[in-house]
This record gives structure tokens, sequence and C-alpha cells, in this order.
């Protein structure tokens, strides 16, 4: 997979992406990704990429053709890449939309900055408008890394056990269980006993628990699209004649 | 504002927030940020932070300890600030939130790698759990630096004109409207006239219904907890008849 940001803030992204698990997975060649200054592409002499934005007071607004030839330089003679512009006017971004977009093999990332980009450049060259969430960032720089991170650590070769991402939140539509280390105690505080019983039924049993328990507690929201089993609406009921008790 | 965030990877998030508005944000003292290093305070020899977890044949644990001198080490002394664990465990994150935690004096946040932190550290010390959506990542580092964009982004100083975040997307519930700045025409794509026009009546007006128009068609979640004036029920009532006859 090839990945391109367009960015006035190049170096922002770069520097994430030779770090921890995502800059390992560039240098074993999991994946490409090159970013890309927007300034580079302005004809203007004195590099401006942003203008006031028309019948407004305040702000400025990134003009569509220094993105358009930044876009045209990064796309030309290879298969035009799958354009997705970070917005928080876009669809908001899941685990399942990531697993989707890590299945690509070309991905161009336009990221806005100041109050946006012209309404324009979006109609003529993106695909899809990404949110990362219901909440506004200075600027599209952080999000990008973020979908970044989330589609590379499903590329085949990111993570060191394929395993590692099964049982995850999000996956499955449950909220994980609780994790334990060593010591066996802590301030006080000892390891469930039945994870230092050996026993794997009673052991995946308190933990499908755990996880019922957790989203219930935390994320009631998740239970309507989550896959459950008959067992697990009986957990559920109990768990809830508890709370209406409480 | 003092913001502590600890970590394993102190670099990554100290080099994004040195730049762009919340680095200038910083350098005009708007808020005080320090990342600290959880391996600094290990205590064993080898600066191991972390173990494999009981009962679990893959992945690694952060372990209680070191995150705990972390905490104890960066917060003597001084009044306790609120404790963040990011995690995809959490309540997802909103705007309404940055905008509450922009309110405090301080906020230490814990970054997760691996498979997590060990449960009884969030018991002893986190007072909230926050993910900033349904998607994994490789660690807490990206959505603590979302996090304290969200939030410093509030703060007084840090965008020039106060008045720029109160058009915005998610802060009145109602997507954004399309914005347009030089050439007037682009590719063939010309500024709506109303634009042009100075009459601003009309334009407020084009923007009410454009702001609708965006919402129904991208985030129709969004109508149900938006603001809305009883106009705009009209609009949004010939919006759906449209979109039924198509």
């Amino acid at each position: 997979m090839r990945i391109d940001v367009a960015t006035l803030f190049p170096e922002m992204c770069e520097r994430y992406l030779e770090e921890s698990v995502i800059g390992r997975a560039k240098d074993k060649g999991v994946f490409e990704v090159y970013c890309h200054n927007i300034r580079d592409y302005t004809l203007d002499k004195h590099r401006r990429v942003d203008d006031t934005p028309y019948s407004e007071q305040k702000g400025m607004l990134m003009q569509c053709e220094p993105i358009f030839r930044c876009f045209e330089a990064v796309t030309q003679g290879r298969e035009r890449p799958h354009v997705i512009y970070m917005s928080p006017q876009g669809r908001v971004l899941t685990q399942k939309r990531c697993r989707e977009l890590s299945q690509l093999s070309g991905i161009f990332i336009l990221c806005g900055h100041y109050e946006g980009v012209d309404e324009r450049i979006i109609e003529e060259i993106v695909d899809e408008e990404i949110s990362i969430g219901d909440y506004v960032l200075t600027g599209g720089e952080l999000p990008a890394l973020v979908l970044i991170d989330g589609i590379v650590r499903m590329l085949d070769g990111t993570l060191s056990n394929a395993d590692c991402y099964r049982d995850e939140s999000h996956f499955s539509g449950l909220l994980e269980y609780p994790q334990y280390t060593r010591p066996e105690e802590w301030h006080g505080k000892r390891v469930p006993e039945v994870l230092l019983s050996g026993h794997h039924a009673n052991i995946a049993k308190w933990r499908r628990e755990q996880r019922l328990i957790n989203t219930v507690k935390k994320r009631p929201d998740l239970i309507d699209t989550a896959h459950l089993a008959p067992e697990d609406m009986d957990i559920i009921s109990e768990l809830i004649c508890e709370q209406n008790k409480e």
C-alpha cells in the first residue's frame, strides 16, 4: 500500500510516521508513505496557499489550485488513488472502515488547515470525507495520522502476532476484559483468582462476562449491534436488574 | 492550564506540540505541557515497563508501578490534576467534553501502549477513560494529542480571533456550510452567486440552508440533537421529500 499525504505541515506528519509500531512497519516495507507540502505547488511568488473566504469577515481558506497541482504531480502516471479529505463534515471513522481501507493499494489524504478548503476542490478530486469524531481540531494532520495508524495497524506484517487484533474492542463490538500482569498483589489489589487458576473454561467464561459488564457499564450503545450468544443475554439481563436496584 | 502526558514515546508527543497553532499557543504561555517518559520511573535495571498478561499467550501489558511512580513524581506538592487514560474502552470524546475539560487547571494524561495497562492502575489513579472514536490504534499517543489539540484550541489566546470557533461544526450541532475563496471561477465551477451579491440576509439564509442540507445528507444522526428553528423544520421536510423522490 502507498499512502500520500498533502499538508501544509509535512514535518509534523513525517515525524510521527518514523516512530514506534508504524515506523517499524514502514522500515519493513509493509507500506510506503510520502508527505507533500502543498506550499511547494503554489504558483504565487509569496508561496501563498490561502485567501479570505467570500462574504466572511474572518478566517482563511485553502485555495483550490495549489492542492490540485499537488494532487496532479503526486498521482501522475500511476493508478488514481482513493482520495480522502479529513473533515469534521465527513462520515465518522469506524474500525470497519479502517479494515476496508486497508485493502486498497493507494490512498491520497488531504489535510485542511485554517478554516478548511475551498468547496470546489472537494467536488473536483475528493472521493470521501472522513471525520475521526465529533470534535473540532486545529487542522487535518492529526486526523490523517489517526487514519493512517488505524489502517496500517491492520496490514499484514505491522503487528508482530497476527492474533493481536482479534480480541480487541470494536472488532467484535464488545469492549475488552480487564487485563493484569505481575505482581499478583499491588497496592492491596490482587489479580482475580480465576486468572491464576489455569482453568481455561472458567477463564474464558469470566472474560466474556467482564466484556459484557464493561460494555453495559461504559458503552451500552454498543450492545445493540454486538454479536451476542443466548447465554450473553442472560448475563446482560442480570446486569440490568442489578443496575435498576442500585 | 497545565497538561502532563505520561508515555513511552515522549518525543512523538513533544514534536507535535511544538508545531503550528498548538506550538504557538504554548510559546505564548496559553498553556504548559510536559511529556514524561514512563521508562524513567521503573526500578527495573533493564528499564522494563511491561510484562506478559496473566493467562494470555500473547501481547505485553504495561505494569502498574512505573506508571504510579511517574504519577507520584509529577504531581507531588501540587493540586491533584484530573487524570485521564486514553482507551478504546472510554467514553467517546465530544466537542462538549473538550470545552468542559478546557476549564480545568490541571490534566494528567496516561497513554497506553502494547495491549494496554494493568487494570489496577486505572482503579488506583484514573478519573476518566476517554476514547477518541470506535477504532483501534497502536497506542495512546495520537489520542492524547487529539485530546490536547481539541482542548487547547478552546483556550483563550489560542485562536487569533475568539469568534473563529463560533460557527463551526459540532458547536451548534449542525455541519458547516461550504466555503469559497478566489478565484470566482475555477475549473468551470463558479462561486455561488449569492456570496457575491453582498446581500447579508440572503447570504445568511443560504448558509443556514446549506448547513441543514449538509447535515441531512452527511450526518442525519445529528439532526435529532441540533438546535433548530421552526423555519429549519420546513427546509428539512422539503429535503426529505426530495430524497424520497430520488
